[in-house]
């Protein structure tokens, strides 16, 4: 097992109503707040509401419009709000693309580096105003990471951002706010979970069992979780395991005694910052062509166990084994309504792999992954794919 | 699943050499240190050594003798070093009585309440210096939880306190510190681990699905690295999955969702505070004969699920299938050396069950428990056990 640092700095209330401690929790901090959201549908989820009647007396001012894949010019709008009105609180309500925007809001309010230098080295981030979260996706995770995650469209450029002062304060997780999100975004949310969980768990360590073993159950929880929130929106039940498993999935549960880099999120943020397209179905396409692409007699023990242990697979033959895990996860996303190639997302072609330069591969580090990755294999998995 | 409150304040240094670091956290709250140790086994494994090293230029005071089921007297003992040398800093050196004393002295130190009023009162607890760990056994799990327990051998009470500012700032947890335990240590201490996932699995909350995922892969772990670090105690990977096992098994991470008061653990302090026994040996004994006492039809679900996911026990008659499970489970204690009976461990009869009040009964809360337990249940289970 690798040696590691376990510090989780956030504190998350999770359950129906938690957002009734939420005034309570952000007093101490200030009365300025900067509630960003995205499209609207907090308007209609009732969380909107909900917010604006527990911040009573706080002074709120709004930045609305975040999009899906945040983009830096919505950062700096964010900043400039913060800075003209004094704000000392951001409180992000959404998925993760709100909070991930918010938490780059948050740093660019009281540094005074360039934000998209700060994206892309954070060592610039010194100080940052406390963030909170309210969260309405089971998805990214944003709600107890340090990562934020922006786009440069105009530059065909998106990039993570690790900063310890990317933990929120507070999140107040309440299933309850996911029971309207879409089919769509429901299966597309837990691939991306299911994602976060499958990067850590195929990597060069084997000896972390406990990292394996949680990765496992959380997989087996969406796996079993994710078609009854498909087929009830409104059972709780479903809702608040999907929610927990995808805080949990990234979290330093699963990559506690792990190492390495990881493998479909470069290459997703890189379709992303090409094409706009969803994240999660993204990975949902990539991912079994991924795992075909690496299988090989080196490899092939992890994908029996991963058969084994996640899909219940029992097959003598370890190829055969592998494959049949392989193919398990791509029908489970296809029976999940999820899109199985690049070109129903609206990606035409492979042009965008070939017009990555090797600087871009390499600062990826996808010489640490799990299986090494040349640029001949990105690309041939970006064709595969299509 | 319930509603919870997800919040772990400790950071957790994992793996060998990790405390090469302890002197830079432990710098920006002062310069006096209280060491805190037991019989001297850190004397012999190089703890103490590493200590005196690594904090070159604090002025270091200590606390030793810290004895299994650490006494109150103990703990006034700290307070009292604390007060004359104007210590800033608690630094525990050794097993969970070692910690659970640790903090108790951090409290005393800087409160003005009666030591044992504020074990059994932790709202009278304000303040406490900061405390700093350095674990020497996989057991307790107090490294990253609020939780001390305190002996009052006298008065024959021992009493777990539970307060926000019992969380370490920062826990070292080096497996290779855990070579040199005793394979009956070992063995308790894991004993210990199990019974904390046990007693948050058994639970009248049945769709913590995350929960009890995550409690499964513990137990595995346990079951599957305890035999090999009994067999090679130098085995660095099997001391490691047991120590981070041990320490995530009392966290919120097996108890999120869950709710309700523990069984085994309240029965096992009563035998402590007459007896001074060993903890982990008294929950392996007495742990499955609980087991045998609460398996009704209303409860075998839970145990067959236990049978068959820790287990992997497939029978089809769920009863036979139950106590199958419950089997097992004794099987594997006393193959890992663990005794079996009570008498054993110098329990003569059951003339403690007899003495325990209605008041102690109800106070330790069995009424919320999985299954309610009567005082004659309390009576059943030790004289099954003897």
């Amino acid at each position: 097992m690798e040696n590691f640092d376990f510090r989780i700095p956030t504190e998350v209330l999770f359950g129906k109503g938690q957002i009734e401690h939420l005034a309570d929790a952000m007093r101490p901090y200030g009365d300025t707040v900067l509630l960003c959201y995205g499209g609207g549908s907090i308007r209609k989820n009732g969380v909107y509401d909900d917010i604006q009647r527990v911040l009573k007396g706080f002074t709120i001012v709004e930045l609305s419009g975040i999009e899906p894949n945040p983009r830096i010019s919505t950062v700096i709008r964010g900043r400039d709000l913060c800075r003209k009105n004094q704000v000392k609180i951001v409180l992000a309500a959404g998925g993760g693309s709100v909070l991930d925007c918010a938490k780059m809001v948050a740093d660019c309010a009281v540094n005074d580096a360039d934000p998209w230098e700060m994206v892309m080295n954070p060592a610039l981030i010194h100080r940052a105003l406390p963030v909170f979260t309210v969260l309405t996706l089971a998805a990214t995770g944003s709600e107890m990471n340090n990562t934020a995650v922006i786009s440069w469209p105009e530059k065909k450029l998106k990039k993570g951002c690790k900063s310890p002062y990317h933990y929120p304060v507070l999140s107040i997780c309440d299933p309850s706010y996911t029971f309207s999100v879409s089919r769509r975004q429901t299966a597309a949310g837990s691939a991306d979970i299911m994602s976060h969980i499958m990067e850590n768990y195929f990597s060069r360590v084997e000896d972390a069992v406990i990292a394996d073993e949680l990765a496992e159950g959380l997989l087996r929880t969406v796996i079993q979780e994710l078609p009854k929130a498909l087929g009830d929106p409104h059972n709780y039940s479903a809702r608040a395991n999907l929610m927990w498993a995808g805080t949990l999935g990234i979290s330093q549960i699963t990559s506690a005694g792990k190492k390495g880099s990881w493998s479909c999120h470069p290459i997703s943020h890189e379709l992303s910052a090409f094409y706009d397209v969803n994240h999660g179905e993204s990975l949902a396409i990539i991912t079994p062509h991924w795992m075909r692409r690496i299988l090989t007699p080196a490899t092939v023990t992890r994908f029996d166990r991963f058969a084994e242990k996640v899909w219940n697979i029992q097959e003598e033959d370890p190829m055969k084994e592998a494959e049949m895990g392989i193919d398990a996860l791509q029908a489970f996303f296809a029976s999940c309504g999820l899109p199985s190639t690049l070109r129903e997302i609206g990606i035409p072609d492979d042009s965008l792999a070939e017009s990555m330069t090797d600087e871009a591969i390499r600062m990826k580090g996808f010489d640490s992954a799990f299986v090494n990755l040349s640029r001949e294999d990105i690309l041939g998995i970006i064709r595969d794919s299509l």
